[in-house]
């Protein structure tokens, strides 16, 4: 039996061996629509008329139509011209627990959290009372194996960025063996200049999103219009294998890509390293979902931490999209039974807030090295507390999954019935996605009928669908998607 | 009479031009304490308790002491051990109207509110109807004169970075004279290469705060700490003028001082774009605030403004600590009297949330190129909203002159009768700082001596005390501020 196969019937039985232990899930009872129900052409004229004044005090490219959130409720969202959507790209993958969850109503309507909201600490110098508690049981009720600290950001890429500085940070301290920066480094780095700000890099693949700020854009490898114009870094981008879907069906020319991709990336170490630079980290997404939805093998993450320790570099897993359960499990990287854990995890969208896991070594060696005015948001942390309990006790997790084999089996069924259409229909959890035959045009044709008919979902790399709904979407809407998704490519057809 | 007194003197009837419009201030009805009162050590023994818990999960360098904040009121903060603290640093600046403002807690209990923080919505893509009108009501109601645009973002240094990229895609829409970008600058771009990714920079100050991101960090130059180790990118950095104070009696010294920075900032501006890379703008603050409370003449600013136009440069003013009110304006480049607007003024802190206010000029030319998950969240703007309409009402920006005279008076006093210890009082409304001759150590043990009498101040620079009180801050809080440094001088003495 191959290795590949091995680890993924491994990692299957650990799911089954979870979800053993767990009940089965209570069939939610969710207040919500009976399905979608579309009044009027998309945007209606009243997101047009919203769309016409907002535009004259900002730019509306990417406006779809505007919201009515008092209306929504659970996997539907209600647009300013009431219209009901099933919602299954959740604010670009955002909401945990879709609209107006009576959990998270429940946090806000409570006093006691109001004055977190009107008094916004700067949470680094003067924390309130209940801060170490809610981060417990929060957080760190869901900390990554092996990862015991935690710093809090406001978004995906400030969580990044300050990742990525605790990673340079953590790798000249090494360097300096205990010592302090010398005078030299301390004048030079307030210029830009080496010594003090040295020329170290982090490694990143092709297809990658890590953010838009100018330290993650030199990561993010996944759009052109992303990077246009923008200057950047001379930083190490190995390529992301590119597999072929489905995965057990080409397990031969899958492993040989990775290692292909694998063999760069150990190329790119040597190349960087002897030219004086340094490669101090590796940044991944256990899925590219901006590029793509591009998976890999469990077998290639773990070769990847292997070879980021025999460099001596740090391993950064970017959970942003893949984390709190939509693959089944909290966080995606569980499914690759690491024998040593990432370093870093960084987080933000369907936690609520933004951040970073990391092991003791990466905690910053003095006062304001990483730190900034807000750092984060308490109330933040008082609905990711809400978030956490409910997933545990309404066991989301095996909703998540049950799901989701739903649904990736009904766009299974979908790309047999349409081969000239669909392929590659993949994914973990509910984290799924298809590729369109027929190109962006046709998948954005795809996408554009799919509102109409009352499906809210969204497009990632060149000609992908994807999908990412909420923990609470359940295996009857993710027939309602495919039975959509059926008339939509029937009238294509 | 010298051009620099001149402008100092129509900024002043300028000012005065408004008082005589505006009401004089009603005394503010505040519920809040009488005065400060200290029972325990700081931190006392209930902060220490939960620091030791935070600091099992979280580096707590920078933790001072916990706080109550639903007991805080007004301009008084309350610590976990029942202290009371006049509070003259506001959470590093960030709250505009202090602890628990009757405005802003209406805000958050008015039901319609809530559903815009339990969904927070991916803003670009799917507003709520509100959007338009929040956005018109809070931003654009103090929208800088000839800004008519504004875009919304998380925090301060997401604003700049953001700002940043906004000035690099104006710069190189006008090389391509409204030609596409080439398949090779597409190409290359995805690879962090030029002509894709150019080789273009921006200028700063030495001195200056603009964030911890990495591409703010790249401009920003205020201490060592923040920068060490963090690779960066060589940008022209030009010398902030470091000028005597008071300004009024060091003019000529102080005109030959901001008259040898700008030649520098031409000097440099030609040096880079003879070398191939362009400096597409040029940022710079007010006032610098981390840096040391550095302050220069408006027609420094002035001329900065038209040299940038000189070279087709963009002038970015970063107003996140200077804004809102703070200075006696709402916005401190208003003091300037520019002839041509900034063409991008960024802002945070006091406005609760961030984002860039910016001319027709620099609206991103398609999608996708200026967007995050959340840009911003709709609360902060229904706070901001409260907010603007309370200074305009309480008629706070002359509260806040009145407020910042008597302790700029009390400060230049205590600089008289301390001379060994104290020097440079200086500010502008009640952003207000003053220098200590023994250096770091002496400043931070007034600090602490401070807290320990019940004041909540800031340090800034290496000996610099800043005060940085809410809008709310009255005359006779400045009067204890005053007294409560003079006893802290004298047992120094």
């Amino acid at each position: 039996m191959s290795l590949l196969r091995k680890t993924l019937q491994s990692s299957l039985s650990s799911l089954k061996q979870v979800r053993h232990v767990l009940a089965a899930p209570k069939k939610l009872s969710l207040d919500e629509f009976d399905g979608p129900s579309i009044k009027t052409d998309i945007p209606g004229p009243r997101s047009k008329e919203l769309l016409r004044e907002l535009n004259s005090l900002s730019t509306t490219h990417e406006v779809q139509f505007f919201c009515n959130y008092e209306e929504s409720k659970g996997n539907y969202l209600v647009d300013v011209d009431g219209n009901v959507f099933l919602d299954i790209f959740m604010q670009i993958s955002s909401l945990p627990l879709g609209y107006n969850h009576p959990a998270l109503l429940k946090v806000l309507n409570d006093p006691a959290n109001l004055s977190t909201l009107v008094n916004r600490p700067a949470l680094g110098n003067l924390p309130p009372a209940d801060f170490p508690l809610r981060v417990q049981n929060s957080l760190i009720a869901v900390a990554p194996k092996g990862l015991t600290n935690v710093k809090t950001m406001a978004c995906g890429s400030c969580s990044n960025e300050n990742a990525y500085k605790a990673i340079f940070m953590w790798y000249m301290t090494k360097q300096r063996g205990g010592a302090p920066p010398s005078p030299e480094e301390l004048e030079t780095c307030m210029y830009n200049k080496s010594p003090g700000a040295p020329d170290l890099t982090l490694m990143s693949f092709t297809g990658a999103f890590h953010g838009r700020t100018l330290g993650c854009l030199a990561t993010t490898h996944s759009k052109a219009i992303h990077k246009l114009d923008i200057p950047s870094l001379d930083w190490p981008i190995a390529p992301f294998p590119q597999l072929k879907y489905p995965l057990e069906e080409h397990e031969a020319e899958n492993r040989a890509e990775e290692r292909r991709c694998l063999d760069q990336v150990h190329a790119l170490f040597r190349e960087y390293t002897s030219a004086g630079r340094p490669v101090c980290g590796v940044v991944v997404e256990p899925v590219q979902a901006e590029g793509g939805d591009n998976h890999a093998s469990p077998e290639f993450f773990r070769e990847l931490r292997a070879i980021t320790k025999e460099y001596g570099a740090a391993f950064l897993v970017d959970e942003v999209q893949t984390g709190v359960g939509v693959t089944g499990s909290w966080w995606a990287h569980d499914l690759w039974q690491l024998d040593d854990p990432p370093d870093i995890v960084t987080f933000a969208k369907k936690m609520l807030g933004g951040g970073y896991f990391h092991t003791e070594e990466f905690r910053a060696n003095s006062g304001y090295r990483i730190f900034n005015t807000w750092l984060g948001e308490p109330s933040k942390l008082a609905m990711c507390e809400a978030v956490v309990k409910t997933v545990q006790e309404e066991n989301l997790l095996e909703n998540v999954r049950q799901a989701g084999s739903v649904l990736l089996d009904g766009l299974k069924h979908l790309q047999t019935k349409y081969p000239t259409q669909l392929e590659n229909a993949r994914g973990l959890g509910t984290f799924i996605a298809i590729d369109c035959k027929g190109g962006d045009a046709h998948r954005n044709k795809i996408l554009t009928d799919l509102k109409r008919k009352g499906i809210q979902s969204g497009g990632c790399g060149e000609r992908t669908i994807r999908c990412r709904p909420a923990l609470i979407f359940q295996p009857h809407h993710a027939e309602m998607v495919v039975n959509a998704m059926d008339e939509v490519l029937a009238e294509q057809a």
